[in-house]
């Protein structure tokens, strides 16, 4: 998506060669059009999937997963991220861990918003190495949904989770692949079927 | 609003006397065609304020607030809840007390996003003793910046936290303003002002 490669060159700050830092456009600060670009884009790339609900996880991918949902008029839920959830019976619940920030959290949905007839489209705002994603494929199928697809805003490529999921026969389409943050500049994949897509 | 009170009155779960749950559009599933009325009732309401930033708190405060960028073609900063900020300088912080949830969260945002020349506004899914209000305005003064009204989603009347903004002279306008939640029903202000408005 040449709108958000752009942005990500503009605005993206390489930290170090495993972490963008992207906190101007998506991950604190949001530009709302831009958020809306994206919903279009994810509702082209998984149109025809009978798409029925989609599944986020606080905080960053509410915006992203918010728009596409309003473009496939279709309702979002975020999971959300608990130390503990003693008061809550009817959860379904997943456990990620987080690399960067050398955490590990538990996430849970509540059962009755998913269920065995939904056809899932996954949205998140980062994918590195597929923790997260990995965690709301969990709970997709202990609901015994369907995953429609993983629609991804940013892709670390160089991180294994985007070859991981794709090799389990998931349908994964990242907006925007980076294949390297070597000596603090942005490479992007070169994407010649992304391309043909325009 | 209209549409938004009939959603509370259809799908709004009544856990105590003060505690409603809408988690089926809200603050767990979100209807995405909803909060895009509800940006833009904000920004039909805090038209001409002459917004330039709108200010929220994650998680469930992000869709509404977003929703309400686009129609005012304004970015959104979501203030984030974390236990300690030792490794980043540059935060802007204040501290939330959840009476819900018993617990006090610091919340930060990058001082970066807002600056003096801002004109805020703050939105917010709900609106009971006001402590995330509170904690949102104190950031926004701390950044000199100036609040420009503060949007509330659901306020629950019967708690202090609204009549407490006003008497501070702020532009508070939520879209449901409850009453009451006793007896198991919820029981709206009757506003005659906002009824004119429509």
């Amino acid at each position: 998506m040449e709108l958000l490669k752009k942005k990500i060159e503009q605005e993206g700050i390489v930290l170090s060669n495993t972490v963008l830092k992207v906190d101007s456009f998506l991950n604190h600060q949001i530009d709302p059009e831009l958020m809306l670009e994206i919903g279009k884009e994810f509702s082209q790339r998984f149109a025809n999937k009978g798409i029925t609900k989609i599944l986020t996880i606080e905080s960053s991918g509410i915006a992203p997963a918010v728009m596409t949902g309003l473009q496939l008029n279709v309702p979002v839920i975020f999971a959300r991220k608990r130390k503990s959830m003693t008061l809550i019976n009817d959860l379904l619940t997943s456990t990620v861990r987080s690399f960067t920030k050398n955490e590990t959290n538990e996430i849970s949905v509540s059962q009755k918003y998913i269920t065995e007839n939904d056809q899932v489209l996954i949205i998140d705002d980062f994918l590195a190495n597929g923790q997260a994603a990995i965690g709301l494929i969990d709970i997709v199928q202990q609901a015994k949904a369907t995953i429609a697809g993983i629609g991804i805003v940013i892709e670390k490529a160089f991180q294994e989770g985007g070859q991981h999921l794709r090799d389990k026969g998931f349908h994964v389409e990242s907006l925007a692949r980076i294949a390297s943050l070597e000596e603090g500049k942005v490479l992007f994949v070169s994407e010649k079927t992304s391309e043909v897509m325009k």
